[in-house]
């Protein structure tokens, strides 16, 4: 079958075939790849960045977002049958460590992930585990299933605590940042500020619903913020930038016994100048966000998607063939476009 | 001043002059009342039913849902200033009992509720404690700021636990059964079921965003849940009706680890024929709800209202002089209506 | 091997030779039985009530309170290995359902309860699924391994909400009720009031770390109560009789705002003549309990045994060979002991 | 009357006259101090570090944790009444801004510190608002009566999430730290590690409970954690040191998932190497922690104290004459003592 793959340690990917997919343990299935969304790691893995270099184990079959049929089911298979359209959860988990077990799946011991630490859904077929089979609501559009994963980060960082009446900033308006828009607002945030460098970026802020779009390079947010909340700051601050000065800016204009979800991935240390006065005097409440919760943040994504509150199309800028690969990784690195589908066997 | 009294144990009201209340206490403001909506409890008063025998001592002066403007103000007050215009939380609290201390001052050992038993707000002008008296945004509409406390209610029950993408049921369609309608919807509730033997109702819940209508008069509302949810039934079953029947319908169709909020005061005994198979199998959670926390869910149901979204004004069926009294009830004895306001000095 | 089986229907065991079980599915093991201790569940079954007419289709080999050695193991199996002394979670779940995605796998919607809806551990060897084969530390007693079932029950019961600092009743002191006064105490419950009609139980109680003992055929359990909590009442009500007046009276003991967790099963009615007045104005927040959290609960239980600071052996008043079963089960519907262990292979 | 004063900027306080506080509000008292006791803040005020600099207008009676009785009090007064033996909650608050109003008084934001922004408890007499008098229970000794404050702060971060059947790592064996380890211990923690440099406090630390004692002079601190732990680390990591280095360990030797309470104030900046491996997908769930709830931890402090189940005495290592102030910082600034008492009028 016609794959993506990341052949030896170095930029770039080679599109090539590669063995279809075979059940060897009872509770696998096939699925056939329909569409698969591209995600900022697949583009970390292409330019073979130092954490790609540590982590990925050529060759390796790339991609995690996905939309499939299911095709072929191992014999204890019962969550899913052939013919369903599922999404996929890319944590493969061990089901047996502390975390999986107290229900923390999400961040279980022995974590494998798809497109990472096994091979991926730039593929013709992907071999999975049922139980990270998702299966989609018939009315949801099929271009958005494969859009399914980041939604649940998004859903998750934004939900984790209280939103309804809530101010919130969200720093970082990449794919997660903006889906948090949409979710902060459906789920009763009171006003969103949108915090992002990439102009083209602010603008699918805005059709998200976000109420004050800033670009930091041009206003400072944190005085904005300040001046907007009457001094107080916001209620909920979404990390989804990455960035160290996004971190501290953000932190500074949360107000006293806010909450922050940090999501985003700084490469660079973060520097806190002012610890005491930021955090602890402030009574912030701070969440490390990993993944999402495996499944109780499925089950509020796909009711987000099937009850058409939250609308991810728009983010769709983009569908290509698989062999346009490499446009559709230097949009991405351009920062010319939201989020790309493949159309694999649409 | 004008003022409606209870005068005596008895059916019925007085409209009658009475003297204006007086600056006693450092704390306290004196409200001119623009408007005052009916509640459920002034009916009950007017009709002196069971529970006003036992807890009114007239003379008094009834109402407590208010809108005002702040006339004069005691001298340790802070919190607002002659002008503003206000709602009113309605339980005047000790502020030294147990549950003031943790926070939960709605539930204060001592509470005395105004217009049952402090003298109330169906008067030209009324004193409460500056604590109680809530400055509303000033893009809120005036006609509904007297709505503020039921739709307190509301609010708290509905956000007590989580909401996005969870199915609700509402049993009962009166005033804040309505308003849950709303909030519920606003903060991402996926389906919400209105049940309400009145179709004059049904009609309101439509509008706030219901997306069932059941007459349990016409239909069996637990089937009809049941089938709409594979058998499960809904993971909210908001109670708003105080219906002993309506209390185990609702509960039959929650789905198992659902939660239940109880508003409705049943005036019969509950029997639980299978308690055991309904709430301990089950594994159930179910709050009793008193009042709103004083005054977090103050904050929740300004930022929905003041962002426009919940609409109380459709609630509001009529306009009414105190001096028209006699006819206000009984379109509410009648459920002809759903919010009354007097119109005091709009 | 040798078994107690419920034949058919009708009252009564029969300890006769079944075949051994045998590893069908590739996450199975069989647990050679070491010791094996009598639920009350088992009583009803012995005493063949309604309930067990309904559930248990014989022959069914019965009992799930499991202490043993893994024997063998299926070849997906990783959790566990041969020689492992486990105990046992008897809720055999689906995986697949709602409840089972969501973290709730205790209320799976396909739940097999082991020793009812399979063959259970009053036998020489039992097949489980290796999910709920508990891997005990070696420091816990292994007498009081078979008893981890019965006590998650009490510890996810006394600390599914706070407990520090509070005063705590413990309607009925079976088993799970004496556990949960020892889990109370060693958690930061301030005082604990036990209430039990016998006088056996109520000295386990004390023995437990019980600061009120109350025999309610002698005194009023709720004057007592409210009158030692200065008319208030306790701050978590732990329901563990299933008697449908000691959920009332308990209820009634409890202060405002207060916390109830339902695990007693009762098989009678429940009438509340005080709905509003109890629950509703009350704002209590009420649990129903069923099983225990897979497998939070059980991390909390096993520390709590492996540090020593529950000693849960006094509760053994009794160990018997399988055969002596008639006279167990006679002590126990006597309520002549607390846990009693059948030493299988000890 | 006579007080300790900071009279002008620099080091140094002086014991000299002044007069004695006169309720001028109708919601004050006047207590009469017997014990105070000494916290760090006194010292950094004594040395006049540059937090004082900014912070304290002289003259400034200073001192805040207080045992007193109750001699005078305002006409609104009903919390206390003359004669009452009282601790004191040492944030001032105004009960009219956003965070007082919804429960979080503690971080008021017009919060005023007792004995830092008005004159505090190194005193004869002290004025509090009514408010801030904790009543406490007869069977407290009085010597801990003036520690309820510094109690609170390590009840809060320590009870301010699951801790049953934790591990728990106290960074920073000052008094609060030394606190925690018992609050820690009589709440269910498994097994507690104190981290710290003076091997004179890690044997109050032994004496307080812990299990593991630390010196990281001597062994790496994460490395003995993650031995001890399976290489997982605690679940709850509690920071009292305000040591930027701990705060970085500390995070590290907590497990994923797991859970940080921030109390100490770093001075310097704090710098995250792997903030994205340490926090982010760790998943970690960090708290700034300010005060104490007002007042529910109070009502928790309060019955660890009265049930004798933490005991605070042998942290008590001095009692002085207020004469003897410049002995008593020099003890503490030379860690040479864990907490002082000034003994006043006892």
């Amino acid at each position: 079958m016609k794959a993506l793959v990341k052949v030896k340690p170095g930029k770039g990917f080679t599109l090539m075939d590669m063995p279809e997919p075979v059940i060897e343990r009872p509770n696998e299935v096939i699925i056939k790849v329909k569409y698969a969304s591209i995600c900022g790691t697949d583009v970390h893995i292409y330019q073979w960045d130092e954490w790609s270099e540590k982590r990925i184990k050529p060759p390796r079959i790339i991609g995690h977002e996905l939309c499939g049929e299911v095709v072929e089911a191992g014999k204890e298979v019962k969550s899913v049958k052939i013919g369903d359209i599922v999404s996929a959860e890319t944590h493969i988990v061990c089901g047996d460590c502390y975390q999986c077990k107290i229900g923390n799946m999400h961040i279980c011991d022995n974590v494998k992930i798809l497109g990472v630490d096994i091979d991926g859904v730039f593929a013709e077929y992907v071999k999975i585990p049922a139980l990270n089979a998702w299966k989609v609501s018939s009315n949801i559009p099929i271009e958005v299933v494969s859009l399914f994963e980041p939604f649940g980060n998004a859903v998750h960082s934004t939900l984790i605590d209280e939103i309804v009446g809530k101010d919130v900033a969200v720093f970082g308006c990449g794919p997660i940042g903006l889906m948090s828009i949409g979710v902060a607002k459906v789920s009763g945030a009171k006003r969103v500020f949108a915090v992002e460098v990439s102009d083209y970026r602010l603008d699918f802020a805005k059709m998200m619903g976000a109420d004050f779009l800033i670009n930091p390079l041009e206003e400072d947010p944190v005085e904005l913020i300040l001046d907007k909340t009457d001094g107080h700051g916001v209620d909920v601050f979404l990390e989804m930038s990455g960035n160290p000065k996004a971190i501290i800016q953000g932190i500074k204009a949360t107000k006293k016994g806010g909450r922050v979800s940090l999501l985003g991935i700084p490469k660079d240390k973060v520097v806190f100048e002012d610890f005491a006065e930021d955090i602890v005097f402030k009574y912030l409440k701070i969440y490390g966000i990993n993944g999402r919760l495996m499944f109780k943040t499925w089950y509020q994504a796909n009711a987000l998607l099937e009850s058409g509150k939250v609308n991810l199309k728009p983010l769709i800028t983009h569908k290509f063939k698989l062999e346009e690969y490499d446009k559709a990784m230097q949009l991405l690195i351009n920062k010319k476009a939201i989020k790309i589908l493949f159309e694999i066997n649409p």
